[in-house]
């Protein structure tokens, strides 16, 4: 059974204010390293001080790998430089190289010159950081083909391999080319003389170390991988990403999409310090201001249709409202089914076809729900016409807007998500009003 | 590296198309089940009904544990139901389980009569399908804990485990209960003459079999395992839930969140059967349409204040659709917090305090152009005044709605994510008119 989660944080903490560093020390040492990292990252930065020194050096490589970016950030701050060369020796290779890319440049290099692990952490520095290469970890195991299992064996007893996915054993010739992989399970079952060559299973699924970090959760999840070998352009095994990494990049990315739709920066947390969240926020309702400005504008050509028929102003944001719910409706699914693959840009145009369709018969119903209640309300049979017919150009232009705006985001190499909501939000409003009053200034003899 | 996505369905396709089942056959064979499910699944019923009763049964096997929830569900239904035991004998116990649970109950039991591994399968079936019962496998592997390393190493090497994830093992007492873990790796280092329960990890985290998968979900990802052990209410061994089953999860919950936020139901798709999208659409438009029409209530009654001001018109679109945008950014901001655990209901006030600071700060820069903009626009400062009042009240309202929204839903233990965007729309906008016509009636006679 998990612990529970706020009582160890309030314990610690309370062991801390009383100057009990001891205390809070054995309390935190019952933990999961998991619920550790929790409880230091949730600490206040002048308690989280006084404990950081004092913690074992195992337990707080153990911390710093379960660490989140942002707390893992602080906790590296906070810490003295002379401790970092031995502490990232013992965590795992990723999570060294992420280390380094926090340290200014200068310090980075010299804590790399102290560590034991210089050679594959450095191997590890140099990829993009949302790249496969970015989220490998330089500790798998590696067999050579030519090997006996006993031999294979024997090697693992003697490395004692401390990767947390020595699971799948990946083999390589003398070139360290990728040739195969053994799980370990296939090792453990198979006769000790059979040859590392004889059992692998010589298909390997791997990734160029460039490619996309999405790319790879896309193959882990579809093979139902629990790791990824990576190669670089000589098919050489580099690295290995597992899906404890990956696992994170389908979840961002998921909120990434739904904050960014709605312009917010993906980066926005209910936690952050609200100065930092206060101006991407601003500027995107700027944004927004700036397009309702080109929407007041449409509707002021049309100032003197609404006086002569007052009742338009009740109606109109209705009919826009329509199809800006519709719009999100179509832009979500298609940024959506964009980012999970489930459709590709080219397939735009029947995609488009079926929101189009169903846009058509939902405008239609709608349509004529609003047609005929302003014919009863206000006792125009025309103010119906007008309505129904401007909320299914609406609903339609809005539609099509929520296909075309992330498809070509996407076909511009940008993200489908790129606030597209506001986007479409903004060119329905436009595009709602200017049909709604344009058509009842063409019929306005039949209005008033 | 990988193969190309739409060639091999291509190619299969033409073979059938073509009669020739053994080329497709051949063909299909080369590629990874991942890759042939795919292709089962985007082929012509009509050609999958050739195809498939060629398939051997071992290929038909995996084709069935890759295959998503819908195709598989129509490849079950092509299937002859004398096919569908040796079949399902084959499959993990969770796929069994999950085809047995899309047959008419009475075929069902017949299948399960005619099946080996009835008595595991059995087991499954009962549990919720959302639950992490549901979710388990029954295919684990369990040492009992008197047990030596080499008799573990030799029941492994006996019983030639088939399960996907015999990288755990857990370790079990004479009442099956669950009392520790061993990963494959500990066994393979460890000295042969060990015992079990030495070399073993007594604290194991579990989940009872009748929590919800998410929780599971997020148990596996904060503690980044591959597996996750299941347990009844006397702490027995009774499944395992692994990495592979719950990355969906955390990426189907994704989705049903944006899709409901914005009234799509979660099986939306673009690939989705039209007139099977058509009503759930429509009626939240239909939600959205009677709501829409209490805000033009609202403009209905303030009818001879636009009369008299229409600049009036011009105006409030702009007003009421900021304080949408700003309402959206917020409620989809807690909608994520509270699914990914960031934040708790109880905190929904602090949340709150934060989110109407942000709203007040944005809102007077907002109000102050719209003020400005309406002065210089119609030469009238109480205009301005009027407009950037109730930009201010329409945000702070908006955001206000956007927080309690969710926070409420989740409390009443419903999905905080049910449409609530189109709910704090429909709530922006009457709020919206009836600020800025409420303001400009008072101040009717500075307008005019």
């Amino acid at each position: 059974m998990r612990e529970e989660k706020q009582q160890p944080m309030e314990q610690v903490r309370e062991f801390l204010i009383a100057g009990d560093v001891p205390g809070a020390l054995s309390h935190l040492e019952r933990l999961h390293p998991a619920d550790q990292a929790e409880v230091i990252a949730g600490l206040e930065p002048e308690l989280r001080v006084a404990l950081l020194p004092q913690l074992p050096r195992e337990t707080l490589a153990d911390i710093l790998e379960y660490l989140k970016e942002e707390p893992r950030r602080h906790v590296v701050m906070e810490l003295e430089a002379a401790v970092l060369a031995p502490l990232l020796d013992r965590v795992d290779t990723d999570v060294a190289a992420d280390v380094l890319h926090m340290l200014p440049p200068e310090q980075a290099e010299q804590v790399l010159l102290a560590m034991r692990t210089a050679p594959e952490v450095t191997g590890l520095l140099r990829h993009e950081d949302e790249s496969a290469g970015g989220r490998m970890s330089a500790d798998f195991v590696a067999l050579h083909k030519e090997w006996t299992v006993d031999q294979a064996l024997a090697y693992l007893r003697r490395t004692h391999p401390d990767a947390e996915l020595a699971y799948y054993l990946y083999v390589i010739d003398a070139e360290h080319r990728l040739e195969g992989v053994v799980s370990l399970r296939q090792l453990v079952v198979a006769a000790p003389e059979e040859h590392i060559a004889d059992i692998m299973t010589p298909e390997v699924i791997s990734i160029r170390v460039d490619e996309d970090q999405e790319e790879a959760a896309r193959i882990l999840q579809r093979y139902n991988f629990v790791a990824l070998p990576v190669v670089d352009e000589k098919s050489r095994l580099v690295g290995v990403t597992s899906v404890d990494d990956l696992m994170d990049v389908a979840q961002e990315e998921a909120t990434e999409d739904m904050y960014r739709m709605v312009g917010l920066t993906e980066e926005e947390s209910v936690l952050r310090p609200l100065r930092q969240s206060l101006l991407p926020r601003l500027s995107w309702l700027l944004f927004y201001l700036v397009a309702a400005f080109f929407a007041a504008l449409t509707v002021n050509a049309f100032e003197s249709t609404i006086e002569e028929v007052v009742a338009l102003a009740v109606f109109m944001p209705m009919i826009v409202g329509l199809g800006g719910n519709a719009g999100v409706q179509t832009i979500t699914l298609v940024v959506r089914s964009l980012a999970l693959g489930q459709v590709e840009p080219r397939q735009a145009l029947r995609v488009l076809r079926r929101e189009l369709v169903i846009a058509a018969l939902n405008g239609v119903v709608i349509g004529l729900l609003i047609g005929v209640a302003a014919f009863l309300w206000k006792d125009n049979v025309w103010l119906g016409v007008v309505a129904g017919l401007a909320t299914v150009l609406s609903v339609g232009a809005a539609v099509t807007a929520g296909v075309l705006v992330p498809t070509a985001l996407r076909l511009a190499r940008l993200d489908p998500a790129l606030a597209s909501g506001i986007i479409v939000t903004a060119f329905t409003d436009i595009l709602g009003f200017f049909f709604f009053l344009g058509l009842a200034a063409l019929l306005i003899e039949r209005l008033t």
